[in-house]
């Protein structure tokens, strides 16, 4: 007989991002606002030994109402799907009750580059219907040494298809400055097979 | 200030099945003994409401060792992210305590057909070094009226790249018979954005 399954997982902001959210504007105005506040956790996140050097925040897309925070959550939590988006994600759903975050209004998913292919899905299925990106392209895995999986071609055009708006490079070069010192620093690129492939976000 | 923001979320196994796992057996030798469980729990899973009919478990590659069990709770749960294969890993790693399957031992993903573009990354980053699926191909969408999103071509060729063996097509008429069935019910295929794009397992 099958013995100690478990039954149930959590992931939780890191005790640094929880004690901050009090102090958080509930607004952000525009998408370069929503995204200086991306790039900060980020940066914070794997300096503190989270995780990858990624955020992401769910805004209201028309007020701009924050409504939730998360971080790659990784090495915090021991579960590899935690990344930035999808902590983000599941804890806009916990907050509003719903897995449809479509369900009453519109939503937008911010972060600091183009999903992986993993948080690539978990944006398709979750109800946003905007996504705000800092940029996409090989700086990422050349940066920070990350392998953000295989994706087809015309990955914005499907979130398009889908009825996902994608705004790509609101402050580009700052996520790359995010990237570039974590991978100048001596931060575990964790990798669950060795040098063959990485993980991300 | 922002008010109110989540701090953590959690998915947890629904109940009947949580009452089931010390009924489950410890081992199971064969890949077609570990897909005859994945489909009987995910045949019940949509007829008890919890999600779509999807279910995985995580196994010892040599063993057998059942290590971990999941279903579809994105309906019960309340997260969109909470896909069979998601839950099984998530769980795997909170009982072994690392966020790398593959730090110890082989383990292997079973599921009742090949991942949707979200669990297709989940997969890759998990450490598992093994994937059993019933099958692959339209017949899912077809059959669920789910959508599996954008995938590339040569996905499984992708996973042999990273060191994560496929082994296809195992009970695969078993997995249309539970999909079938499904299909024709009145069951919910729960959408985030009403009837342009769908979710999965």
């Amino acid at each position: 007989m099958a013995d100690g399954l478990a039954t149930s997982f959590t992931i939780t902001l890191p005790a640094w991002l929880g004690a901050l959210l009090p102090d958080l504007p509930s607004h952000l105005a525009t998408p370069e606002e929503q995204m200086a506040l991306v790039h900060r956790l980020a940066d914070r996140n794997w300096r503190e030994g989270n995780g990858g050097p990624f955020a992401a925040i769910v805004v209201d897309a028309a007020t701009g109402e924050l409504v939730s925070v998360g971080v790659n959550v990784v090495l915090a939590s021991g579960v590899s799907s935690g990344h930035a988006e999808v902590t983000a994600l599941g804890l806009a759903q916990a907050r509003l009750g719903t897995w449809d975050l479509g369900a009453h209004r519109n939503l937008a998913l911010v972060v600091n580059w183009r999903p992986c292919v993993q948080c690539y899905g978990a944006t398709m299925w979750s109800g946003v219907t905007r996504l705000v990106v800092a940029g996409d392209g090989p700086e990422l895995e050349r940066l920070t040494h990350f392998d953000e999986g295989p994706m087809v071609a015309d990955w914005a055009a499907q979130f398009e298809a889908r009825g996902i708006s994608v705004v790509q490079d609101v402050l580009r070069d700052e996520a790359l400055a995010v990237f570039r010192a974590y991978g100048e620093s001596d931060a575990t690129v964790y990798n669950a097979r060795g040098q063959g492939a990485l993980e991300r976000d």
